[in-house]
């Protein structure tokens, strides 16, 4: 039988103050049958991402719990941080890992949001997948602070603010060094590779220096590794940058990637036709 | 907590009679913890092979009750085929997949062997890391018969024979088709790359023709895949390949490939310097 999984990456706004941040990891951990996979906190930005996983429900209530513990402790009012934010818990993505759809973790979202409304009093918004229409369902829209929520508002809550709760699909962070410190022709390569200026649909990208090595790289992240896939990102970063007469020195997987994306990766630079994950033994044992 | 497996790979005399080689397998299935990941059956070779994974424990059991029921049902006296053998259950290795050494299994084989030789009465030899004596190891020296069992003989089971028992890596059957039906290419190739010509330590390797496609390929068993990679022996295929003025058309995984030995060859081939098995989102969740 199939485990059924998914994941839960909010983010919260404060990445100062351990003691916040702890109690709020520990209320998402006591919450039997979720496994914390990474907690990152940056003071500049003043925010803290919580990685966690396990089935449906478990998550579900473990970032209820999370969420009341950041409505309890953080006070936006006295916040500052280079980062936009507009709640306490200010995030919160539900991301199917296996056995679970993305409208599954969308329905989810949606009866969290409900909760969060009716138990914490903080308006929440939809974003992406739980989204209630299109126009709804981009981050950046919710976060310009025009649009009313969909649960409760227009007020929002004094001190908590409000609550962005979506669905995703699981997103993989990868960076591209090349053997130059000229941040243009990382800027060039990431425009092309991009689908904001006409490249992949599913991968954003910037140029960026890598200040410590006098280096510059190709920032991404792509939304949806299965339409397009790590391996077709990497070869067509790979071929701008010999056009620019630049070469990869290495890439970087930032936080977690799923094996599926490296199985594919494998198979394809390995001509592996007959390749399924079936073959995998850790896929036949589960 | 990392769970502990490892692997059995069963080779039973018998590769025609459906009810003798069902009997075998349910027998194994039968236990509780094991989970039957192949059977496949050769009636030419007249033999069989049953792929089960479990815990240490469920596995040995379940190699106990394979071993006495193919006992029961095969008489050698009646056995023709290709595959040179010397039992009903011919050779029985135990392979460690996650939270197993080898030394560990080398242990349980020669627990198994010894149960096999109390309760079946049927003589034993051990192979591979649980060989008495390195001399004793490779399967080939124990088939040729002149050597005496470790536990009983010399005189063999009177329909049973003896039953070789040991433990190994995992084994990839990893097969590269090139843009030739010249055999000798693929045969070239194969030297250039296997163990016993001067190549690869852990690589087996022959060339054989694709009768079907017109196309030759280079046949290999990559016996250490930690020590020499899958992408390692690839590259090399396809270097020797290009030196003969041939290309890779593609490869093929027979059988199970370990989630590492892709992980590997992804890294490798997007260089991703960053890389562990920590990255992986379905590591972490075990």
């Amino acid at each position: 039988m199939q485990r059924r999984l998914i994941e839960c990456v909010p983010n919260f706004s404060e990445g100062r103050n351990p003691e916040t941040v702890n109690a709020i990891g520990q209320s998402i951990a006591s919450m039997p049958g979720v496994r914390v996979l990474r907690s990152e906190s940056d003071p500049d930005h003043n925010r803290s991402v919580i990685t966690f996983a396990g089935t449906p429900e478990a998550v579900r209530q473990a970032a209820l719990r999370g969420i009341a513990e950041a409505v309890k402790r953080i006070d936006l009012t006295k916040h500052s941080g280079v980062h936009p934010r507009i709640g306490a818990a200010d995030v919160v993505p539900f991301v199917p890992l296996e056995g679970v759809t993305l409208d599954e973790c969308a329905a989810l979202a949606r009866d969290v949001g409900r909760e969060v409304w009716e138990t914490l009093h903080v308006p929440v918004y939809f974003y992406e997948a739980a989204a209630a229409s299109p126009e709804r369902a981009p981050l950046e829209k919710l976060r310009a602070g025009r649009l009313s929520p969909d649960l409760g508002g227009p007020a929002l809550h004094p001190t908590a603010g409000a609550c962005i709760i979506g669905a995703r699909k699981i997103l993989i962070a990868f960076n591209i060094v090349l053997n130059t410190a000229d941040v243009a022709i990382a800027g060039a390569i990431a425009k092309k590779v991009r689908a904001s200026s006409g490249g992949f649909r599913f991968v954003k990208a910037l140029g960026l220096p890598l200040a410590s090595r006098n280096l510059a790289q190709v920032s991404m992240n792509l939304t949806d590794y299965e339409q397009t896939p790590l391996h077709t990102v990497f070869e067509a970063v790979a071929a701008e940058a010999h056009a620019c007469g630049v070469e990869i020195v290495e890439s970087e997987i930032v936080g977690l990637v799923p094996a599926k994306a490296l199985d594919q990766a494998a198979a394809h630079f390995l001509k592996c036709r007959n390749f399924h994950p079936g073959l995998v033994i850790e896929n036949a044992l589960l």
